[in-house]
C-alpha cells in the first residue's frame, strides 16, 4: 500500500498504541470510514464469493461487536439501534444466536450504506460516553481493546475482499490512483544460517494479543537456512518461464490437482498481455515490477517455487 | 398489481398502441424509470439468483438494445456511449459477440446506477432525433417496435426479480406502500363447456407480435370444460389443509421429487405464522386474502391441485 | 442391432403378440436373460450415471413388477421371495412405499446376480402356475400384459445403460462380436409433401397400449414436407466438416449452452482418430459407416443439423 | 478386529519383519487375497464414494506397484501383463503418466476379479524368481520393502472402504461372522502427567520407514497430562445424552458447520433403534458395547467430546 493511499493509517495506528483507549477508538474507527470513502454505496454492497463479505457488512459487523459485547453489557437499559441487527451482523458467534448464512451477506441492499453509517455514529456516541466515564471496568477495557483489533483485522479484509470484487468487473474499476514510489532493486539473495535450539514464541507481555498469539511458549527449532529477502517477481517469472506450472515434479500432489482444476498459470490477479504480464491492483492494472516481492501466490505455488529454486533441500543429518 | 402502484402504466401503454412511435418510445421508456424510482442504487445492483438480473442491468440492457440494433445501424458515425457496454449488457445475442456469464451480472458495482441513467438519457436523445426525422425506414420502425416490447417484457422482469431479491432480506423491505382496493368475493365456480373443433390461434394482424405468437395457425381442440374463474386462495388453502402437499397420489412423479428436494409446503412467498398464512409482497408482508386468486404456484402445484380438486378427470370417450 | 445378436428376439416377440399369454411370458422373460448372458456378474452390477441402472437391477425390477402387482394380488397367502426386495427394487411407484434413491442402485453388490436369477426363477414358477390356471381374471391379464411390455422397455434400457457403462471403461470391452451385414447405400434424399388436415393418432384398438399412447385423438397438422429417409452419417459428417458445431447461428440458445458446457463436437460415442471418426458400439469400436443413419444425436444436434441443411425453412403462409 | 477374522495376519506380519524378503513377500501378498476371499466379484468391483476404491482396484494397484517399480526396472525385457494396466492402476504417481480420475475406479467391470488374480499370480511368479536370484541389488530391496508396506497400507484401506460400501446396502451384508471375545471392563480413567522437555521422535533405525516417519528429529513438548486409556463407548454415550451434539459451545466453528451440514448425531455407522444404539460393523450390526473404545469419530467430534469432558483445560501458566 502506498504512503498516501486511504489506508495509510492502518499501520499508523500501531504507533499510537500507548494513547488512551478513547482516543484510539476514535482513530481506528475513522480508518474504516476512510477506507470506504472512495467507494459508492453499490461498491460497498456486493459480495463476490462466499469467503468474502461486502464492505458495508464489515462496517456494520465491527460496530455490532461494540454494541453487542460492550454496550449491551455495560450500559444499563441500552436499547439496540435496530432490533434485527444483532442477528444480521453476527458473523460466527454461535453463542449470540442464529445468524444468516455467510454466502447471503451480498443479498442485502438494506440497511443502506447510509443507515450503516448512522449505526456507526450511534454506537460511537454511546462508546464515547462510556470510554470517558470515570468508572471504567478493566474487563470492559479488554473487550474494547479486542474490538479495536477486531476492527483492524476487518480493515484488512475490506481491502482484500474489495480487490477480489473489483477484479471480477470487466470495466476494471480503480479504487485509488497509483502513486509514484521509489523503486529499489532487491539486494542479492543470500542464505542466512541459524543454529538449532529452543526458542520462545508467542505473546509474552501483558498487553493485547489475539488468541492465536498465545500462549508464550517454547519450541525446538532445528538448524536451518532462510533467504535474506522475499522472492522477487523477476525470480518468480523465471519459474514461470521454466515451465514451473506445467511440471508436476515440483508440486505437492494436492497442489497439482488444484492447479489443474483451476487452470493456474500465474499468481492470482496476474494477466498475460501477449508477452507481458500485468497485475490487477486497487490502483489500476499495472505492469509487473520485477523488483517487487511476488505476492498473491498460494501455499502450493510457494512450495513449488521453493522446490524448483532448490530452496527445499533434502534433509541432511 | 394495485391501480396506483408505480407499475400502473405497464398495462396503460397497451391502450396507446396507436400513438406515434416517438411518443410511445418516451412513454414506455419512462415506465422503466418510474419502476426503479422507489429503489436505491444498492437495490438496483444486486442479483439474488442466476435466473434473475439486477434492476440496473435491466435498465442498461434495454438501452443497449436500441443502441446496438437501431442507432449503430441507422446513425452514420454513431459513437457508442461506452466502448464496453456492447459486451457488458449483451444478454444472449450470440451473434453480437461474447457476453459475460449471466450469473455474474450481480458482480458489477460499476457502471453506477447514475451512469446507467446517463446512458439512458444519451440513447434517448439520439433516438428522439431519429424518430422525429422525416426519413424513417419501415425496417427500422419494426426494430424500434420490437425494442419497446422488449423493454416492456423487462419491466415485468424488473418487478419479478426485485420481489425475489427483497424476499431474501431478513429486514423484509417494502417496495411501495399497500393501497386499499375493493375486495370482491369470487363468484361461485362454474364449469364452462366448449365443443371440439378447429380453432385459430396466434397473431393474425400486421402489427407487432413476439416471435412465439406467430404464425397464425389452426389447432384442433377436443371438447373440454374450463373453470369460470381462477382458483382462489381459500380453495387452495383447502388443498393445503387436506394434506395436498403430503400425498404423492396427487402429484406427477417429477413434481413430487422437486417438492421433496425443495421442501415445498405452500406457494412461493407464503409463510406460516402459527396458524395463519401470510405472503411476502412488494407491498409488505400481508395476510393471505382468501378471495384473491392463488398465485406463485408452479406447474407441478397447479397440476396437483387440479387432480385433488377433481379438475383433471379421466378421459371420457 | 445385428440379426444374430443376443437381442434379436426383442423385435421378434412383436410377431408373437397373438400367442397365449403364458407362452409369451416365457418368451419375453427369456429375452432379458439372453441379453444378460454375455455379461459377468461384475458387468451387471455397475451403474455409470444416475440416469442409468445396473443390468442386475433391471432383471430384478421387472421381476418385482410381477411379484408386487400380480402375485401379491392374485395368489392367496403369497410369501415374497425376500422381504426387502419390495423396497429395494421399487423404481418410482410412490404408492408402493419408500424406495432407495435412483443414484444408489449401483451401490449394491448384494443380492448377487445369482440370487437375482433365483428370484426370477421363483417368480416365473409362480407365474406359470397362475397363467395356466383355469380361472384367470381379465383385470389380472391386463396387468400381466403391462408387465410384459414393461419388461420389454427395460430390455431396451439394459442395452442403452450397458453401452454407456462399457464406454466409460478405458479397456473398451466388447459386448458381442460384430457380424457382417449387407451394406446398403441410402437412396437419394427426397422431400415428401403432405397436405394439411385432421389426423387421428394414438392407440385405437382394444389391445395393450402404454398410457402415453392413449387416448386415440385427433390433431390438426399443417401442410409439411418430410425427408424420405433418415439423415446418413455421410450427411452428418458434412455438417461437422462445415463447422456446424462451432456456429451458434444454427443452434437454439439452450442447445448452444449445453454444447459449450459439455464440449460437444460430434454425436455421443464418436471418437476422432486423427482424420477418421470411429464410434464405440456394443460390438467393438468401429469406423463410421457413412451409409448408416446417424444416431446418438440429441434434440439440439438434430435441430442444428436441420437448420444447417435447410430443412427448417421459414414458415410460408 | 477379532483374532480369527480374515485379517488376523495383518498384524501378524509385524512379527515376521526379520524374515527373508522372499518369504515376507509371499506372506504379505497372501493376506490381501485372504481379505478378499469372503467377497464376491461384485463386492470387489464397487466404489461407494470418490475417496474409497474397489477391493479389486486395491488388489491390482498393489500389484502394479511391483510390476512398474521393480519388474520393469530389474528384469531385462520384461513384458507387462497387460499394456493398459500401467495407466489403469496408477493411483497418483504423476511421473508414471496419465491416470484415470479416482472417482471412476468404480466404473470398471473389466478387468474381472479373475483377471486381476491372474495378474497377481503373474507378477508374483516374476517376483519370486527375482527375489531368490543371487544378485539382488540393495536399491531394489528397498523398493520391494516399500511395496510390501504399501500393500499393507492398502490392506487397511480394503477393509475401511469395504465397510463403507456394505453399510450403504439396505440388506446390510455381513463380511465375516462375529466371534466371541473376552469383554474386559475398562480400568478407571486416570490422568498421567508428563514433564516438559526435549523429546526425539521419528524413525531412527536403518530399517524401513514411511517417508512421513522420517527424519528422526527433536521436538520440545510442554508439560501435559494424558488419559490412561481411550474413551469408552459408555463415556461417549454420556456426551450424547448430555446433548453434546446440540451445543455449539463444545465445538470448533468449522466442526459445528460440518455437523450441521451432515446432520451428525453420533459416530459414523451408529444407528439408533428406539432407545438403543447399534453399530454397523463388518461382523453384522451389533449393540454398542459400552466397554469398548469409541471409534469412527472425527477430529471435530473428538475435540468436542474432550472439551465437554474437561480434557481441554485452559492453559495454566
Amino acid at each position: 500500500m502506498k504512503p498516501t493511499s486511504p489506508v495509510r493509517r492502518v499501520s499508523g495506528t500501531k504507533q499510537g498504541r500507548a494513547a488512551p483507549v478513547a482516543a484510539r477508538y476514535v482513530q481506528i474507527r475513522a480508518v474504516s470510514e476512510r477506507l470506504a470513502q472512495p467507494l459508492s454505496a453499490e461498491d460497498c454492497t456486493l459480495q463476490s464469493m462466499p469467503d468474502a463479505s461486502p464492505v458495508k457488512w464489515h462496517l456494520a459487523h465491527t460496530t455490532w461487536f461494540f454494541e453487542t459485547f460492550v454496550l449491551e453489557t455495560a450500559v444499563a437499559g441500552y436499547r439496540p439501534f435496530h432490533p434485527q441487527f444483532r442477528t444480521l451482523f453476527n458473523s460466527y458467534y454461535v453463542g449470540v444466536g442464529a445468524r444468516p448464512p455467510r454466502a447471503e451477506r451480498g443479498l442485502w441492499s438494506r440497511p443502506s450504506l447510509e443507515e450503516v453509517h448512522a449505526y456507526r455514529r450511534h454506537v460511537d456516541q454511546c462508546m464515547a460516553k462510556l470510554l470517558t466515564a470515570s468508572a471504567f471496568a478493566p474487563s470492559l477495557r479488554a473487550l474494547v481493546e479486542l474490538g479495536l483489533h477486531h476492527e483492524q483485522q476487518h480493515q484488512e479484509l475490506m481491502l482484500t475482499d474489495l480487490k477480489h470484487l473489483l477484479s471480477r468487473n470487466p470495466l476494471r474499476p480503480v479504487y485509488a490512483p497509483p502513486k509514484p514510489y521509489p523503486r529499489v532493486a532487491p539486494a542479492k539473495l543470500a542464505w542466512l544460517a541459524y543454529p538449532s535450539g529452543l526458542r520462545r514464541i508467542g505473546h509474552a507481555g501483558s498487553g493485547f494479543a489475539y488468541d492465536n498469539e498465545r500462549p508464550h511458549h517454547r519450541v525446538y527449532v532445528d538448524a536451518y537456512e532462510i533467504a535474506s529477502r522475499p522472492v522477487s517477481n523477476r525470480e518468480y517469472l523465471e519459474f514461470i518461464a521454466a515451465g514451473g506450472y506445467e511440471k508436476p515434479e515440483f508440486w505437492l500432489a494436492e497442489g497439482w490437482d488444484v492447479r489443474s482444476a483451476q487452470h493456474w498459470n500465474a499468481p492470482l490477479y496476474w494477466e498475460r498481455h501477449r508477452t507481458l504480464w500485468r497485475a490487477f491492483t486497487l490502483h489500476d492494472t499495472q505492469a509487473i515490477d520485477p523488483d517487487e516481492p511476488v505476492c498473491h501466490v498460494s501455499y502450493f505455488e510457494a512450495d513449488a517455487y521453493a522446490r524448483w529454486a532448490g530452496g527445499r533441500r533434502a534433509h541432511r543429518r
